[in-house]
């Protein structure tokens, strides 16, 4: 996707994920169930990003079956929704924890992510945006 | 269930869905895929119950297949969470809508819920838990 192309996210519901909003991220688990749980999220006007420990069941779910479902409010007002469907694009190292620190950067203003424990390896999950539907 | 069993939402985590959260309700929907958006809820010691309007799709999915994962957060710090994962045990009228003007009480402080349309026809899920995980 380039620049020039409009996201399936609207611009009036971008700045959803853009506040220190948790996404409730809901995969596939193996016996074909829902699972949901809350991340810290980030989105660059391409992809809907989140940081997994390599370890954790979602990351496993994902790798499975890619397909996820994100739900936000407005940590404002939470009448104000967005509700993102779409696909694992990629999932990579966290290479010197640099997307883990940003993301505590975002939501505790701390520089360094202050719970990371020498044994977790770390990943940063990309999701492509597929579908949105938002309220308010 | 009886009074007298433990429900499996540990007792340190029922004030979260007895607050005002919105329950983030993953489902399943016709193509396999995970779906995912907030509602009110209600928790009375046995089920986690939410309204819902009978055309809407998260119903349909639930009827297709009533497996369900709720993920919340306490209204007060985010970093506590719980997940409850479970199963649609009933879906039932909403007669006179009593259980959404119930939500309107315990979300909006109104007695009557202010965006009821006369062509929406209104039910209670019924949720009974089958797992829950907690943080915090």
């Amino acid at each position: 996707m380039t620049a020039a192309e409009a996201s399936v996210i609207p611009e009036s519901h971008q700045d959803i994920p853009i506040a220190k909003t948790l996404a409730h991220i809901a995969t596939i688990g193996p016996r074909g169930e829902p699972q949901n749980s809350p991340v810290w999220i980030d989105w660059d006007g391409t992809h809907l990003s989140f940081s997994q420990t390599k370890t954790r069941q979602k990351l496993h779910n994902l790798q499975r079956n890619p397909k996820i479902a994100l739900s936000m409010t407005d940590p404002e007002n939470p009448y104000r929704y967005l509700e993102v469907r779409g696909t694992v694009e990629s999932v990579e190292d966290d290479a010197d924890n640099a997307f883990i620190n940003k993301m505590a950067k975002k939501y505790l203003g701390q520089d360094v992510y202050p719970y990371h424990r020498p044994e977790d390896e770390r990943v940063v999950v990309k999701v492509r945006p597929v579908r949105a539907t938002q309220m308010g």
